[in-house]
This record gives C-alpha cells, sequence and structure tokens, in this order.
C-alpha cells in the first residue's frame, strides 16, 4: 500500500502538539507518547471509522504507527521552555488542520459521499485529533475556544470538494486548500479573530 | 432515501440543545455551530457506527446535515436570557432522549440485533448526544447528574423492543415509547426524582 | 456463539472499577450502573469498531451486557469505605487492563493486522474502558497520571504478538502475558514506578 505523505505528516505535526501538551501537563515520556500517538491518530481512525473504511489506514500500515511515536520522542527531548510550548501548539496544530481537512474531504469524495458530507467528513478529520488531545488533557477543547478553528477547516476541505465537483483536479488544489485553511488559521490566532458573540439579552 | 423524520426532529431538538449551552459558555457563533452539530448528530454517529451501517445516514444525505446548523443559527439569534437556559437544555434534551431511543431501538432491531442488545443500543444513542455535548463542554455529564435520565431512555427503548419481540408492530408503539420516556424524564427534572444512593460505610 | 471467558472477566472488573468510581463521587444507582457499562463494554466497543466487527461482541450476545450490570449492582450495595474505593480501582483496573490488552491483540491478530498494528489495538482496547470511565466522570484519565501505565499493556499485548509472529501458541503464552501486564502494573503503583519526566529548561 501506498503511503499517504500529506497524511503522514499531518500524524507527525498533530503527534508534536500532543506531545507538547503532554510536557505542559508534566507528564512522563509513555504519557506523553500516549497523547502524541491519540492526537496523531486520532482525526484519521474518526475518519475511517465514519466512512466505514475499516481498519483504520493507519492499522494496516506500521509506518504510520511509528510517526506520532517519533514525534513524541523529539518532542520530549528538544521540546522548548514551557512558556514558549502553547505558541508551537497552535503553529503545528494549524498545520495538521489543515492537511487533514484536505485529505479526509479527498477521502470521503473517494468513497462517495455527497459534497456538503465530505466538507463536513474533512472539517471533523482536522479537529478530531486535537479535541481528542484536549479533552484527554482536561483543556477546554481548541475548536470551542475564542479564535476562529472550524471555519477554516470547513473553508480548505470546500475547496476540495467544489474542484471535485466541477471535476477539475490540478495538482495546486488540495494545494492551495491546505494553505487557505492554514493561513487563515495563523490569521485568526495572530490577530485575535473572533466570530460574534451571541448578544446578552 | 427517504427521511426519517423522528431522527430528524431528535438531531433539531438536540442541536438547540447543544447550542443553548455554547450560548451559556458565551462560545462565539462558530463554537455554537459546532457544539449543535457533534450534539445534534453524536448519538447518530455512534448509533450506526456501533451497529456497522457507515457511513452513518446523517453523512449520506445533506437535509440532516442542516438541521443541526439551522438549530444553532435559530438559537443564536433568538436565544433567551442566559438564566433562563438550562430550563430549555434540559427539556430539548428529554425531547432528543425520547426520540433517539427509540428509533435508535428500532434501527437496532432492523439490524437484527437482540432485544436486550436494541434496547441498550436505543439508550446509547439516546443518551450519546447529550454526553458529547457535556464532555466537549466541560460539564458533568447529564446521564451521571442526579436525576433519573438514562432509565426512561431505557424504558422507550424497551416498550419497542418488547412490541417487536410480540410481532405486534401497531403505530402507536413509537408514540407511547417516545412520550413515556419524554414524561417520565421531565417529572424527574421537575420533582427532582432521585435514585438510591450508596450507602456511607 | 461461544462466550469468550477472559474477555467476560475484564468486563466484569472493569465494571466494578467503573461503579466504585460511580460511588466515589456520590452518584445514584443508575449513575453507576451507566458508568460500569461504559467502563466494561467500552474498550471491547472501540477495538471491535476499529477492526470493523460490527456490531460489537458484546452487542451479539446479551450476557456481554448482564456482566457490568451485576458488577454495578455488587458493587453497589457492597462496596467499601469511600477511602479504601481508589486502591480497589487501581486493583481491579490492573486486572482488566491486563485482560483486555491481551485478547484485543489476539483478536486483531485473527483480523489479519500486522504485529505492530495489533500490540498497539491490544493497547487501546486495555486502556479504552477507563479512558471512557475517566473522562465522563471528570478524573484525569489514568493513562495520563503519573505511574507506569501504557507499557504494561503494550507489553502484555507485545509478547501475544511475538508468539503468534514466531507461529508459537501455547496456552501458557496470554496467561503469562496477562501476568505480566498486570505484575507490572501493580508494582508500578506499589513502588510509584515513574518514567522520566521532560527536563524543565
Amino acid at each position: 500500500m501506498a503511503l499517504h505523505v500529506p497524511d503522514l505528516v499531518g500524524i507527525f505535526v498533530f503527534g508534536i502538539t500532543g506531545a507538547l501538551v503532554g510536557v505542559r501537563k508534566r507528564l512522563d515520556v509513555f504519557g506523553i507518547l500516549v497523547l502524541a500517538l491519540v492526537t496523531g491518530l486520532g482525526g484519521g481512525f474518526i475518519r475511517d471509522v465514519l466512512i466505514g473504511d475499516t481498519p483504520p489506514a493507519a492499522l494496516q500500515d506500521w509506518r504510520y504507527l511509528v510517526v506520532p511515536v517519533i514525534a513524541g520522542l523529539i518532542t520530549f527531548f528538544l521540546h522548548p521552555g514551557i512558556g514558549r510550548v502553547e505558541r508551537l501548539v497552535n503553529i503545528f496544530d494549524a498545520a495538521g488542520l489543515a492537511l487533514f481537512c484536505v485529505t479526509g474531504a479527498q477521502k470521503a469524495i473517494e468513497h462517495g459521499l455527497s459534497p456538503l458530507s465530505a466538507a463536513l467528513l474533512g472539517t471533523i478529520s482536522g479537529i478530531g485529533g486535537g479535541v481528542i488531545r484536549d479533552v484527554l488533557s482536561g483543556r477546554v477543547p481548541v475548536v470551542l475556544r475564542s479564535e476562529i478553528y472550524a471555519t477554516p477547516a470547513f473553508l480548505g476541505a470546500g475547496i476540495v470538494v467544489v474542484a471535485a465537483a466541477l471535476e477539475y483536479d490540478a495538482t495546486w488544489v488540495p494545494i492551495v486548500a491546505a494553505v487557505t485553511c492554514f493561513g487563515i488559521r495563523l490569521l485568526a490566532i495572530r490577530r485575535g479573530w473572533n466570530a460574534p458573540l451571541p448578544r446578552n439579552p
């Protein structure tokens, strides 16, 4: 089976975010590896289980499993000071979000889901790993925090879906989609973009 | 594919509860929509994944996906004062519980599960969305709080299952089952019915 | 269908841990039964869903469902003083971990997963129920706490996997695997074994 490189990179960067959160929570090396594994693999597991493509791709090729372990070990030995961890979590998390929303939407289209469903599944793939990481480690899930988060994932997945619906499959489509998601997410963090709050009657 | 109206209504009312919790937690409009989506769709996703009927029904028809978004937007614009939110959450949650325990049990029976398994799967369908909502938003899951909650869902699912085992499939069976679940749940909230606590040795 | 006795015992002891946590949290009898059910069945559900063997075994035979209910009721009526609950949770949890990591790895091998994937799936089966229990009841998941936890599960699953790869299937292999996991986990608790912490730069 051919490796899916964007998925591998996504697993790697999400694995780093899980390990960094573990460092921040002062977990030991095994707790850090567990968080790296569930964060790296979680979104893809949810995606594949919902599509019905089981066992998930990551369980069918050992190379997917080694990647988050390496991410966790690198982070354990080379992590920066605790004070700078949160910013790195956000950046790597944005990269994982961008990669998984695109690959999730692509896989959903290949399995015949409708455009709207494929966009939603891409979004779920993107946010799934981070939600599991945050719930397990007792943080407010990033998707519910103040800056814009699910929207760039939905936009990235949407670009893939619209291009597929138009039967336009140039190589740059997924790249533009991922860059769009990544860019908007980073800008949202930098500038503190917030969506409207409910009125307070 | 024919739409399943009780499921749609269940998704709608659970979507409202998710959005209301989001309002209460002062999330922005996108956080509120995410909570509406996961709460509305979560129970059905768990049900369909456990039955092995993937992709879940809600991913095979875009109309299921639009419903929680509408529920979230309506709640965002028309929600009451924060003080009255919790009571509304309870009422809509009871309605969703009643609808999903019945449709979950019916679907489990159609897929050939045994009566006890079908009753359990109906209960899981009923409580799943609320559990995801509460875990994500950092609340004690409603199913573990003081008033009776899982029991009316199990009763509602049980009525469906017993009727099916007796090969009695009148139209009023699911209606009576849902009303029973809804009524007992509301009474439990109103009257503060509690089940026995463990003794304190 | 033949009952799988180690699974039944694993469901029973995990059910007891769920019920004990419920007692500790002062839940009522139904909340305790819900925690017993999700803790007892959760790991197996995750295992079967990831393998693609749905509906999960526990939904295909009512006897699997009765076991955690019995565990919950016994615990409700016979639980010790609150002060001693936590130690019992740890011991029963170690037993469930040992049983599920072995049966999970065996089932993964039967379904053709590669050795590394089978060892990971065994580990996930072992830690799944406890993670669900802890997330629902608002505890720090045991797998992220200080003592060594996922490692003995991975070791136990690994013994099964290596023996299978060598086509050596003596009866004592799973027994040695489970005892290894159980023993290391108990020693880790007793002696307060900790893995290395991240350096604090």
